[in-house]
């Protein structure tokens, strides 16, 4: 007589381990929050309509790490304990939304901690490619690498240590904008773009580049941080060699449309002459950072 | 004794003719509606506050054309009637909002009506460049010129004429977009996207390029309108020789921030995996529209 799996009988657990990517702008963040759409949440959702987990907490869902509301992810990691993953490479995407979706998973040890877990992460930051001078934030960009304190650019939670290794910075040129990638061991909350002030400040001329060494040691009131929307969380280095899944052809439709709806957007603001005036953009930038310096 | 101006003196009126730019995302269309924000709403407020005019009918306030919600305009024209003229050479764009402002003004006859001095009007309409096949769209245009009934592609108001004059009509590429402008003595409702939908059959291969003539003289149920943001009215021809506004400064910085919002937005898409994929899109239009042909 074969075996017959009834309801009851559930194949063992195995722990999985999903990289995510998100477009940031219709999020409240990544973390959980009543009422209120954020990518746990959505990928929660998804989870449980597929049946992976009844409960998110004992089925140990964690993320390598928390981004702000507006901020987007090209290769967030999260994992989760499931019986059923093959079910995650049939049908996730199909259960998301087209702004988040599951670009590889991988199965991992059960103790696996995508927070822990992480060796490094990679943020970028983008900023406009007029009116900011490339060599200037070059060399700003240089001081953040090594072992600092910065509490002066982040928010630093009660009894967490303010100093973080920065394994790597660097500013480049792409398509006409300027890019920021800054990779470290951990962050604390709003440095990267506490650092994306600075770098502004320095693009603008509104400080000298040498000068962030001497702010950061400095004591002084804390130095806020740049918008959300230009930040994306580039990688997590969990050293896992992720299987590729497919984001849903919906999705695929979605971000597509998404994209031209932007590129059009653009267009008509140039048109309409919202690309003129760079000299007045600087002084702009200046009148708004003049005074944190 | 000097003569003094009292309260009661009010020089004599004088009619203008304005030259309004507006990006069109932010507008429920150009025709004011209670509870909405329009742009003739928003122009006729920033009048009010300036004292031009205390009742827009008694000032003619009158647009050359309205514009549907989501339509942008680089060059609108609006007259009105007003004993101030000078305050909306000083003092108008600091009254308007970001996303609408008056590029132009000039003093016009007091029976002046731009409805009906119009000789021409143009419109741009902006497709994704990729996608589509720019040859057989310029093929197709062309049969948009001359003497047309456009009934079956647009929405033809009661008793009024179906047939308009198109006075020109071409397809270029820009910046990495398909433009498609047209110019006619006057347009009927929906009508340029109604176009753009043709056009875009015609790009994708959904129909051929010559089937356009026969779909405008076939009876059929109505073509639909693609969508409205796409759509920008380009010029309208008064044969009006306009004195040159500038925008406010703090308009154009929000102008300008708008700009890099979009860009940064579609670098981010694009680096999210959001521009791949071009035969997927090719698909999609086509399972749009072939239904309708």
């Amino acid at each position: 007589m074969e075996a017959v799996a009834t309801e009851d009988t559930k194949p063992s657990p195995v722990r999985i381990a999903l990289c995510i990517s998100y477009f940031g702008q219709g999020f409240s963040g990544s973390q959980q929050q009543p009422d209120a759409r954020t990518v746990e949440g959505v990928l929660i959702d998804a989870c449980m309509r597929l049946g992976l987990f009844e409960d998110f907490r004992s089925a140990g869902f964690v993320s390598a790490g928390r981004t702000d509301a507006g901020v987007s992810a090209r290769r967030q990691v999260v994992a989760l304990t499931t019986s059923y993953p093959e079910r995650v490479v049939s049908s996730l995407n199909r259960m998301l939304p087209y702004d988040c979706w599951c670009s590889g998973w991988a199965e991992v040890p059960l103790n696996f901690n995508p927070r822990y877990s992480a060796a490094s992460r990679t943020y970028r930051y983008l900023f406009p490619g007029e009116g900011l001078d490339l060599h200037l934030m070059e060399e700003a960009v240089s001081w953040f690498i090594g072992f600092h304190d910065f509490r002066r650019i982040a928010r630093v939670e009660e009894g967490r240590n303010p100093v973080r290794h920065i394994l790597s910075a660097r500013i480049f040129s792409e398509d006409g904008l300027i890019v920021f990638e800054v990779s470290g061991e951990s962050f604390l909350w709003n440095m990267v773009r506490g650092m994306a002030t600075l770098l502004l400040a320095a693009g603008a001329g509104v400080i000298s580049p040498d000068r962030i060494g001497t702010l950061l040691t400095e004591a002084g009131p804390r130095i806020p941080a740049a918008p959300p929307d230009s930040l994306i969380l580039w990688d997590v280095d969990c050293n896992i060699l992720f299987n590729p899944l497919e984001r849903s052809d919906k999705g695929d439709q979605k971000l597509r449309n998404e994209a031209d709806r932007l590129r059009i957007g653009e267009k008509l603001v140039e048109w309409l002459g919202g690309d003129r005036r760079d000299l007045f953009r600087n002084k702009e930038i200046h009148d708004k950072l003049r005074h944190l310096f």
